[in-house]
Parts: C-alpha cells; sequence; structure tokens
C-alpha cells in the first residue's frame, strides 16, 4: 500500500550474494536452514551425497567414511532390501557424529491426507529420523499441509521440487513458478528447492541440484548431468546432490573430497566476483 | 502418409460407446487392462476401493469382506505399521478368490533409475504383488521406462496421473495433455489414467477417477469429492476410487454396495444414451 517508504523496495530486492554464513543468522531464515548453511560454513562443503545403495549396511559404511565431506546426506530408505529401524537410529548417530544433515529424498506427492500418514506412519517413520523430505507440487497447497502437520512441530523442513534434472521434465515454466509460489506461502516449513538453478531471490531458500557429475552426460533412462560450477558458479544454486559420481568411483572418498572441493570452489569464485 | 484411405479415419476417430466387454476385446487393449474390463463387466462393478488404513489386518479383513463388490483394492502399503512379506501373499490369495486387482497407489514420481529400485526392491517389492502401479508424469518419459524396465515381462501395468483430486493441482491444461501423450508413447506398460474426466478417445484407455463420495464436498487438507453419477456419467471416467466413503461408513460393506450399484447405474445410463 501507500504506507510503505519507496525507497524499501530496491533495498529488500537488491540481491546481494551473501555468505552462507550470513544467510543463516537472517531473522526470517527457517532453523533448519539456518543449521545447514552454518554446517556448509564450518566444513566446507556444499556436497550432498546421494546413497543409493541397496544394502543397509553399505549405506551406513558411506554415511560413516564420506560424513566427514557432506552437508547432507540424501536417502531412498525404500531401497533397503534390510532395513530395520535399528538402522535409522545409526544413521542419526552418525549424522551426529559428523555433522551432517539427512534428507529422505522420498518425493512425497499425493494429498495432505495420505502423506500425512506416508510420513509419519508405515515401517519408516520418516518423520522421526529424517531432517529433510522433499515433495512434488503437482498435488496442490495440500500436499506442504499434510507433511506440515507432521514435521513442523519436530522441526523438520521440506524442500519442494520446482525443476527436474530428467529429459522431458514437466517441472518448467509455470509448474515452477507455482511450486516457487507454494514455498513462499508456507516457508514456516519449506526452507527452499530441488531445481536446476536459482529460482528465489529470498537468500533464506537453500537451493539443492540434482544430476551433477565432474563431466556433463546422461544416462539410458532420461537422466542428464551438470558440472559443480555450471550449478554452483553459473545457476546460483547451494547445493550439489552427487550420487553415480561418487558411489561408481573406484574411490570413493577421494571421488567425495573432489566434489567437494569442486563445488567449493564454485562457491567461493561466484562470492568473490559478487564482491567485485 | 498418402497409402491410408481418407474413409479410414473418421471410423477410426468416432467416438463409440463400447461396453467395458467390447473394450475388453479391442486388438490392441494391453493384457491388465482387458482382464480388468472382464472383471468389470462379470462383477458389475467399476468400483475401486482405496482402502486407507494403517493396520496389515484390517486391511486384509478388508479384502476379504468388500472384495465381492469391487474390481480394484488400491493400497498404500507405506501406510502399514505391520506390513510383513506374508501381507502381500495372502493380499494376493485374497485378490484370486474374489477376482480383483491390486493397485498399490505409490505415485512413482523420481527419475527411471530410482524408480526400477523402488518398484522392484526395499522391503515391498511392489512389482511381485502389485498388478496395477500409477506414476506422475512430472519427470518425464525416464519415470515409465524404468518402471517398464521391471514391471512389463511381469504382466503388470501402469496408469499416468493426468489430473488430480486435490485443489490447486497442477496436473491441467498443458500437463495434462503432456502426460496423455506419454501414455500413448509407452501403451505396452501405460494402460490408463488417474484423471478428474475422460481425456482420451482411446477406448484402450482405462479412466479412473479418486475423491469420490455420495454427496460432493472437501476435507481440510485440500482434497474435493464428486459424485458417481458426475463421474462416469457426466465426465465419462471409467472407475470410481472410492476411500473415506466407505471407509468411515458405520456398515463399510452396504456402503461398497452402495457404490457399486451408484457406479453400475451411471455406467448403464452412459451406455444407453448413447444407443439413442
Amino acid at each position: 500500500g501507500n504506507d510503505v517508504p519507496a525507497t524499501k523496495k530496491p533495498c529488500v530486492e537488491k540481491n546481494l550474494e551473501l555468505s552462507y554464513a550470513d544467510r543463516a543468522k537472517l531473522p526470517n531464515v527457517h532453523p533448519l536452514a539456518s543449521k545447514l548453511l552454518n554446517i556448509m560454513e564450518e566444513k566446507q562443503s556444499n556436497l550432498c551425497v546421494s546413497a543409493d545403495v541397496t544394502s543397509g549396511e553399505e549405506l551406513l559404511q558411506l554415511a560413516d567414511s564420506l560424513g566427514p565431506k557432506i552437508c547432507v546426506l540424501k536417502t531412498h530408505v525404500d531401497i533397503l532390501q534390510d532395513f530395520k529401524p535399528a538402522f535409522s537410529q545409526t544413521l542419526q548417530t552418525l549424522a551426529e557424529k559428523h555433522n551432517f544433515l539427512i534428507f529422505e529424498d522420498r518425493k512425497f506427492a499425493d494429498i495432505g491426507n495420505t502423506v500425512k500418514h506416508q510420513y509419519e506412519g508405515g515401517i519408516y517413520q520418516i518423520s522421526s529420523w529424517s531432517h529433510i523430505v522433499n515433495a512434488h507440487a503437482v498435488p496442490g497447497p495440500g500436499v506442504v499441509k499434510g507433511l506440515s502437520a507432521v514435521g513442523k512441530t519436530l522441526g523438520r523442513g521440506c524442500l519442494l521440487i520446482a525443476q527436474m534434472s530428467s529429459q522431458g521434465s514437466l517441472a518448467t515454466g509455470d509448474y515452477t513458478k507455482a511450486a516457487l509460489h507454494m514455498a513462499e506461502e508456507q516457508s514456516d516449513f519449506v526452507f527452499g528447492f530441488i531445481c536446476g538453478s536459482k529460482i528465489s531471490n529470498r537468500p533464506e531458500f537453500i537451493h539443492m541440484t540434482p544430476g551433477v557429475q565432474m563431466k556433463a552426460g546422461g544416462d539410458t533412462l532420461g537422466q542428464q548431468y551438470s558440472t559443480p560450477d555450471e550449478v554452483i558458479h553459473v545457476k546460483g544454486s547451494d547445493v550439489i546432490i552427487v550420487g553415480r559420481g561418487v558411489l561408481e568411483a573406484p574411490d570413493r572418498l577421494k571421488a567425495a573430497e573432489s566434489y567437494r572441493k569442486s563445488g567449493w570452489d564454485a562457491y567461493t569464485k561466484r562470492l568473490s566476483q559478487s564482491d567485485q
């Protein structure tokens, strides 16, 4: 309205390149986003490893060995052949030991009443151990409402899938804008996006990008890859999500360190160019 | 091309209102769609009950008691507190006993390489017991390719989610058209849609519609309801999916019979009007 001084708006919308540490201190930042940004700064890592293995034992070994290199460990609990409740307890212990967050990549995509049960209940009880979950925007805002009803009081947070790395994805254009709007409307629970590039100028939101490898390319089922530099430096995202680039490397720890360094270098390059 | 006689086209595209039984015999119909259409005709039921309970024991009791009334039982295996491999074995036995298909409403929505594992592996091994699964179109065609790589040789089939019953859903307009196109391109595995109304004139495709109750309305998390007559007679869908309308009724069997009759009456009304 007319009561707002005209000088305020340009200041708010000015797209300053803040450091992860500065963004962690913003007054409206989601507590989980703040925690993540501090972890990133402290460990000099914007690397999320996607631990797409089918053995729980192997996943826990990965978490323990790669833990020091990552800010987030992304899981698909529903592909583990040997899931037991003890798995999630051990995973939480490792997350504390190595100071990373757990992100169950469940891609919730049903109506609110159903995702509530899927998030809280069943064998996996995802809300009890995963700091971060994600949701598709396609069901409309009810999907976030349902998840928030379970996760908000537990201090959990959600990423909305605004774009996908797969060929022919429909998450583009107006769909992406609608996801952005949905996040803004429910920023007490949604603290960022799964996306290919930065889509929001609000520095409180975290952008996480999957489909990252050292070389661009793809797989036979439509996955498409970008490099750490493209994703962080050129596209302005915050976190690189790397799966096969680490898992299929002869030395996974060495590969994780190499992605951590590439991601961090791309971030410091972005910051230094913003200073000029 | 020019080789095709001009008289052929209007004949193919003419939207005849075929009976379920006639559609089951179409030369290009997916075997699972054919089986479903025959079940519908035989049992005079276009009712799919959505068995959204959190106890596996209760779900099996529901399957046994409501089995004679339904053509499909829709499950959310990941909300069951007490899932054991024996559950899916018993469910399959009940499906044979009462002649209905099992539809795990997993809403797969990831890249092809991931959904492959989610469909085949993990604790639930969905592909081993669920005749039907569904997928969101948002990841692009790779999601169907991944599922098909697992399910096609097992004789399974997939429904693409082209529209949703929830408020503010993004599955509208061009998104719905893209889902339709994706189904047409992969009709050796995709045999129909989750949708609010008939979206394809190919009689080989099955349209299934969720969010059905005797009275229109909604819940507090964005779900919106239509009546059986609206869905089958007015909107031209084939199968009504009813959850809370049956589960929250004082007498579930009576409620299921009432929905079966309403759905079937709406279908015969549609057929008889097409004859005029």
